[in-house]
């Protein structure tokens, strides 16, 4: 089977369902897999670390494992802010070449826990926030796969590993999902461990996840939070959708404009009610207050690469930080105080709609490698605490994919992910 | 000098006057710290790492510098839940004997970058929450000195440092404070940066300052958060002070309940407003809150030294992880949700007071070092994200000290501080 029609392009559900049957071993997927990363690595770039014993020791010893979980077996990239105890991790800085963390983070141990393949490292931005790694966006190699998680993203886009780790400070994982073509989710802020996370912002960065459909993710996502696990089913309900433009809406390009517009008469012939929703006035201030968060705390969240290694920072970073006058104390805590403020308004919003549609980027994947694109349409509603996920649809002339962003009210992510799996089953039926 | 009456018994305001006036060096202040380490350390067990030569190698180059900050060669002791890139790192845990981080916290190098003196790193219990490790309260060495900043707390109070890191994520540097007769302050969550603190409850861990004075540990915190440094001039105007009971009072023992009626007196003779607080209803189920999300996290925080270790482990620590029933998803999500009711509903309890005036713990340090007391009266404070500081004052008959916790608005940590200070000098000179 060659590795452009075999496992590696299933997803999760076929893989289990397969696995479960006796008809694919994991040591089959991890292989696919792997022969899909030799074939495309060198054009797309996904990887920081990838070590093809490793990844068969693991598929070898899960084969002859009974299943521990639905995720046994199961390939997942991890993001390279995220530490392992047996791979390199490194930041996305010369400063950590070669560095060999001492312990795997929880959010590793739990997926080894579950029988889940730790399939290498994948690229990201310097610390998650400088200057862009080596990845390409898979679907035209001369536009961005988008950042901060970009490896991630890239390579399940690319069929190499069905699953991936990402993190998400301000747009980290919904907009590289989204200009990669995938499924991108930031669940609830916390309700999976950040411990072995590097920290960069400390009140905003959150664990994501990346899949190619949603039952996928949200599967990984019962693992990771060890709540309950099914794989197929979903809620038939239509949806009340918000279509909910923010005070962004100016930045979006016509690419994003077209694909919200068609959304919402598709979804509306689909039955769903969709209505417009205009944010309380408090909300106008979110874009001031995720910078200044932002700010205050990457600049001290990197306190000691600042001071030990300020020739091995990028000038986009060291730029970023010295500048720019920094967020002092008092600016931090009003900041801080609005945003709780409007994370108090949101049940509210939520009470007259399960899911406010939105969009994930401002438009299709920047042409360049040198920038990942704009988090603006994201970076509130990681600040919010509240769950989002981009769902793929239409592409634009240039073939590259457009997102979908879809945010639920605080810790409904099951529900959240219900939605979202109706609207794309509908989308795609109908558009 | 012999260091029973040296400079490592001097306040920081007094080092630095001194040291501004050519008076005192900083070799001369840790040389005095070392020798009382030296006299008392056998004893007291506040220390994990202590290397002279380092301390001293460390105060020489203050000497030869200008004055960066007015910590310029003040001595640090430090937590030992927080990574020092030239000191090993243990967590309390044997699972990390000797381990040496690579890089330092964040918090270390902003020390680091104003001449403080990295003294050392003493002793917490097991990951901050496991058994107690070797430090008894020097002023009773048969008692706790509390925890689980327990050596932080000690070495402040028996002068072999002036300051010291300390964390809490329920009542880790107030209660360690309160027993050992210093003062202990918990900021507002996140302004003092986390980055390479080992998380363990990543939503409540809350970086803290530990010293003999008021003025020393409101310095410590302008320097950390780089915002306006004074030394000695405090507001003269008498603070509104709400008598705040809490729904815990029940456990409250009778040194405890003594002091507080003792200063209510004495603040009001000293021209003080002091009214009685009842918190809205909702605050009731904060005991439990705080127990759920303490389990989530930890139970997940600690996921690779479960994994991996459980052999090394105190069975304190498994038995808590094993034999509870763990907290789900959605208990965690409505805990949160419910904490973050309660933080909007505090402006209006501070509407009508500059601070709450509330026990820092049931009763003095109790016997026996084989736990170190109970955090009831300190964790809603942390989950709340308000600022708490203690203040030591009246003895007990066994000569154990006694705190009285003050907390003030969120973000307010200065103001809470000014009144600290007023309500500390009006109970000595009046009492």
């Amino acid at each position: 089977m060659s590795s452009d029609k075999g496992s590696n392009r299933y997803s999760v559900a076929e893989a289990v369902a397969l696995m479960s049957a006796g008809k694919l071993t994991s040591r089959r997927l991890a292989e696919d897999c792997l022969e899909r990363i030799d074939q495309r690595e060198s054009e797309v770039g996904a990887w920081t670390y990838i070590n093809p014993q490793q990844v068969l020791a693991q598929a070898r010893a899960c084969d002859r494992e009974p299943r521990r979980s639905l995720l046994h077996g199961i390939p997942v990239g991890v993001k390279d802010i995220i530490d392992t105890s047996d791979m390199p991790t490194e930041y996305g800085s010369p400063i950590y070449a070669g560095y060999q963390p001492r312990s795997d983070a929880a959010c590793i141990s739990i997926l080894r826990n579950a029988g889940a393949i730790i399939m290498g490292k994948t690229v990201l931005t310097e610390f998650a926030q400088g200057i862009p790694g080596k990845t390409r966006n898979p679907h035209n190699l001369k536009h961005t796969p988008g950042g901060s998680s970009s490896g991630s993203a890239a390579a399940v886009a690319d069929f190499m590993t069905p699953l991936a780790l990402s993190t998400q400070g301000a747009g980290s994982t919904l907009r590289p999902a989204a200009y990669c073509g995938i499924v991108g989710f930031k669940p609830t802020f916390n309700v999976i461990n950040r411990a072995g996370v590097k920290p960069v912002n400390e009140s905003l960065d959150t664990l994501g996840i990346m899949g190619r459909t949603i039952a996928d993710v949200r599967l990984t996502y019962s693992v990771l939070t060890d709540s309950v696990a099914t794989l197929n089913s979903f809620d038939g309900n239509a949806p009340k959708i918000g279509f909910c433009r923010t005070s962004q809406w100016a930045h979006a390009q016509p690419a994003t404009i077209g694909a919200m517009e068609n959304a919402v008469s598709a979804l509306r012939r689909a039955g769903a009610s969709v209505k417009e929703v205009v944010l309380p006035s408090q909300f106008d201030a979110m874009q001031s207050v995720c910078a200044r968060i932002y700010n205050y705390e990457s600049c001290r969240g990197l306190s000691h690469e600042f001071r030990y290694f300020r020739n091995k920072l990028s000038r986009t970073l060291l730029e970023k930080f010295e500048k720019t006058s920094p967020t002092t104390l008092i600016e931090y805590v009003t900041a801080q105080q609005q945003a709780a403020v409007c994370r108090q308004l949101l049940p509210q919003v939520f009470s007259e709609h399960d899911v406010l549609l939105t969009p994930s980027a401002p438009g299709e994947a920047p042409y360049g490698l040198n920038k990942t694109g704009d988090s603006i349409f994201n970076r509130m509603w990681t600040a919010l605490y509240v769950p989002a996920v981009t769902i793929p649809v239409s592409s634009d002339p240039l073939n590259l994919p457009i997102g979908l962003q879809l945010v639920g009210p605080f810790g409904a992510d099951y529900r959240l992910l219900e939605c979202a799996h109706w609207i794309q089953h509908k989308l795609s039926s109908i558009i």
